[in-house]
């Protein structure tokens, strides 16, 4: 017997964002001005200066997150416009909310909250780890569901990011483990908690097609031009800040050329898989971010690329099948294969680079590269000796278990709390379907029945 | 009995465009001249760092007009090859003819033209007004019209834009008023003066894909990230700068957020509206141009971000669908949900600023902004006391009524140019047609005929 | 008979590509270390200025390159995964080849290689040789066919590009004469030998659709919005740059209205046609890059840019059909209309240039540039006299003859080499077609049989 959904769930999403705004708006005339720059008026150009440094880059990440990442997402072909819009506004509200969160941690610490752009950079990192984690149980989850991913996750990243960062003083510049391994088991505890052990056929709208993978693609390509910025943008300025965008160049170009090389052996009929070449291009990035500024000869880099592409092809090719089949894991876009295989292999590389850097002192590249005496953490890597490097390697390795650790716990209860009635999980058989939360008008597109806004609410009233 | 439609005016439009090429060769022949900077050999490097803080900025805002805005305009299923490309052509078109203007103002002032980045990225501004302006008539027009509407809006903006900026003194640095308000009401005025008092149905055309909203999505997103560009621009360059870059951030942001929820809200079932979002997201990017280098605190940008939103959403569902019936106003793209009431919030917050920020002299977020003294504007703000601050809020007012009146009465004149059968406006069954001004060689693709260049050719010989 | 595919052909391009990356990781292990710039600490606010001079540009050609160019060629509607994807795999592989070969004759020279942003984008430089010149040949060929095509283009182009500026001393900043007419060239020199002299009947394939002429006009429109950025890219800092940026900007703009005027005069019935406005508003970038950072007045930029554009719609017009008619040329892409003519163009006008401005020393546009006195090549130019500028003026028709020659010979020479069986030809009939090099799933969206990777799968075991 057909049951029509309640009104209620479906208000729950615009309340609830209503009175997130409303509380942001307080926060905000209460506690938060801008940050102005102690220079006196000679230096005046000086803070320009540090602006056309930082700017550019900013709009590079901003590019990156709106668009690059919403396009990879539309490779579900029923799916684009919710995708898109899913992670706009995730962004949008994880942002602020790891702005309001940040400013209290630094209210109750400084009595004022200073609003600059590296603030608000540290605010969209924050936010990165949501849009990451989501990809797990994409299209399978109401709008509600996400948000809720997104509160809980925010102050777990600050937590997690604070401990690994600041306590520990783990060296990871383009947050590999912060952000990546952190929000990929973040994303694998929601999906495990949330979907259970059913193990479920395939969904009919969950295939890409040929042109959805190709918009796909496009993202992919997007994520990859501008990945340097996204490594580099909190680096010191100047030579190590060169070097990581080198190192960073490096890492994605071999990742690329080895994603292909992979995917042709891997498959049968030497064919390349569109969701190998959109995923395993960006591998490198991903690994690179916690080496990418630290004294090592290029080879690391490009070396380091080629093997998390490897290992982000065969993760696809054997693990996701494999956890499905043992574990019922779900995850929708691979964000296993593409953010935790490879963060994990980037911290594994970072100990190594640690370890060899301090019995490195003299003649090879590394002192070449560290003599130069601009960049702290070079100069620490060379005083270390043997002990300090091996406390620094120590350091990593506890900081990638925190990281592990802290995310899959945290994940887990998240996902249990999302299976809460009120968030309004649809039903398997509207999934992967914009029509759930889209006005959509065309009919004639359409390529079956099942598909228009009718037909959706139609489906929608006989569910029981 | 059908009547081949003469030659002539299908040749209209290269031919004026050509000999527009010629007048502008010939100008320039004439008058420009590369700027040269003043800079010694020893300031060499000064000039290059202030070309390092425009150009990424100018980039930015290329792409803004070009491919987000053009992609924006491309929810018309058959229409997006026309819609990007008049986009384009315009673009350039205005930008010349904006550049002939000034060059012609300022050399019968100093009696020579200097061209530079700067010179460029005002002639632009005047460009976008026109871009802004045929959103209104977007699809029922043929490209000579377009052209005669940039002929005629250059030059009205440019003395609009002395007049307010000039002569009032109004303060808008980011075109709130000077160019969006006054561009949606021109725009407005030519659709009123050449569509009539003519009720329409619905074009069959005319209706959103699925398809043609992802497209116009992922360009609201280009728009949206590269915004604080647009308006920082031609900013004070340093502090100033910065905080009319977060301004702009934190008011898209409330915008993306707020968008969201009064769509949801407003929808019986709680969908969102491609529509909606495709605009209402920009809205606080519009609104906050006035005000987002004034000493104001961070909250005021979020909440007016989110109060143009929803003035954005409730004039698509309410306002427009009144204007339609009371006066038969045809806004084809929604220019005064996203321009004009957004536009007019923005110059009304303006006021306010100004007025509170002068009784705010001490101890309020206000005055640690403006005790910087890098900012002339703000010092002026500062010693205005009540009675200069009321001048100057009365300065804003009298500048948004300018814009106002100014543009209407002349978008109104225009739109009557636009009747002259010359100008070959389009049959109504042929347009939102691509084929009309492309060659199209798809059978295949085409949902149904009527579709095909062929069929467009003889619906056109037809025509009696 | 039906005779299968062997397997060792499609194995042929992992292993190979593995190989080089093999190959590359021991020559970077070997030979390469990081550019360390020279400056002391006190100097280290200059090196980051630098960087944020050159990281915004680089960060615009990447785009131009792997999102730009890669969706100008999705104009085959069945081949939008591989274009995009050769592309990219091409670019990569360049790169690091050129990386490799620019390093080992910087080896022997000075003993060591040092990596830096300057040395990624003269590498890509010659990436883009490659990328160009496959124009010729998209679509018929087979990845392993394409990466034969970069290993023989890159060293020509190094050597190429040595001859004619190194040694003749070509003045060339934008690369017009070093990378547009050569790779033009090369490419019909590959296409001619690879394809012998037999006509085809047209490819139901070849043909574009809406859909796919929308993507590739984005792919222009990025391409035009950042040409600025890869013309001025290498150029000196300061009043030079400035320069070449707004005689960049002047062409491009210039080309983008004469497009319209030239496509629109042509057409029978006064229509646009796709492919003409895709190339023909770039034409203008192509041509202005030898002469950009040359002092000359703003309307040569306006003037070169429309007659590039003309010679461009013109070549699409008539000289491609003739070339078919006459020599069975064939050039998939139109890269002779777009690069070879407008090129040839732009060496022809930097003739003019240099022969005028050194007549042109006193009282003209030209001196008051060149009297600025931060530009050694001005000053060359200004210091000429008629002898020195008319030797200038030899060395860049020299220049061009070298490159036109050289590159036809070599890339006839490749050509002939692509003709090996082993590099895996594919048949005619499975040529436009992504079926052949990717996993594709959707049998729903394909339009007719055919289509599917099963149907191509078929369609090749019947390959006799």
């Amino acid at each position: 017997m057909a049951r029509p959904l309640p009104t209620r769930p479906r208000r729950l999403l615009p309340i609830s964002l209503g009175l997130f705004q409303g509380a942001l708006l307080l926060f905000f005339a209460l506690f938060v001005t801008y940050d102005k720059s102690s220079a006196q008026a000679e230096d005046a150009s000086l803070v320009a200066i540090q602006l056309y440094g930082i700017f550019p880059l900013f709009q590079d990440i901003q590019v990156m997150l709106v668009v690059g990442l919403g396009l990879l997402l539309t490779f579900l072909p029923h799916y684009g416009l919710s995708a898109l819009t899913h992670n706009f506004l995730l962004l949008n509200f994880s942002t602020q909310w790891a702005l309001v969160l940040q400013g209290l941690l630094h209210y109750f610490h400084h009595g004022q909250v200073h609003l600059n752009l590296h603030n608000l950079l540290t605010a969209e990192f924050a936010a990165v780890t949501v849009l990451i984690s989501v990809g797990a149980i994409l299209g399978r989850t109401s709008p509600c569901q996400l948000l809720v991913v997104a509160a809980c996750e925010v102050p777990v990243y600050l937590a997690s990011e604070w401990a690994i960062v600041t306590r520990l003083g783990v060296l990871d510049v383009g947050g590999t483990i912060t952000i990546h391994v952190f929000s990929c088991y973040f994303g694998l505890g929601v999906s495990k908690a949330l979907f259970g052990a059913a193990q479920q056929p395939e969904h009919p709208k969950e295939t890409p097609t040929h042109r959805s993978d190709l918009m796909s693609l496009v993202g992919t390509f997007i994520l990859w031009v501008f990945w340097p910025s996204f490594v580099a943008v909190l680096c010191q300025p100047g030579d190590v800040q060169h070097r990581a965008i080198l190192n960073t160049f490096l890492a994605m170009s071999a990742s690329a050329l080895t994603t292909v090389v992979a995917s042709s052996l891997l498959e049968s009929d030497s064919k390349l898989s569109p969701g190998h070449l959109q995923n395993g291009s960006l591998a490198g990035g991903v690994a690179i971010g916690v080496v990418a500024d630290m004294a090592m000869p290029p080879v690391a880099a490009l070396a380091l690329g080629s093997l998390s592409a490897v290992a982000c092809i065969l993760g696809f090719k054997f693990l996701t099948p494999f956890l499905v089949r043992k574990i019922a894991l779900r995850d929708q876009c691979g964000i296993h294969n593409l953010h935790g295989l490879p963060g994990v292999l980037g911290a594994v590389a970072s100990v190594a680079v640690v370890l060899v850097a301090s019995k490195d002192n003299s003649g090879s590249h590394f002192s070449q590269v560290s003599s130069t005496g601009e960049n702290a953490r070079e100069e620490a890597l060379g005083q270390w000796g043997d002990h300090g490097a091996g406390r620094q390697a120590l350091c990593q390795v506890v900081g990638l278990a925190v990281a592990i650790g802290g995310s899959l716990l945290t994940g887990l209860l998240t996902g249990a709390a999302l299976r809460l009635p009120c968030l309004a999980r649809p039903p398997e058989r509207l999934c992967f379907d914009d029509s759930m939360y889209f006005k959509i008008q065309d009919q004639v597109e359409s390529p079956g029945p099942g598909d228009t806004a009718e037909e959706g609410a139609l489906a929608l009233k006989e569910r029981v």
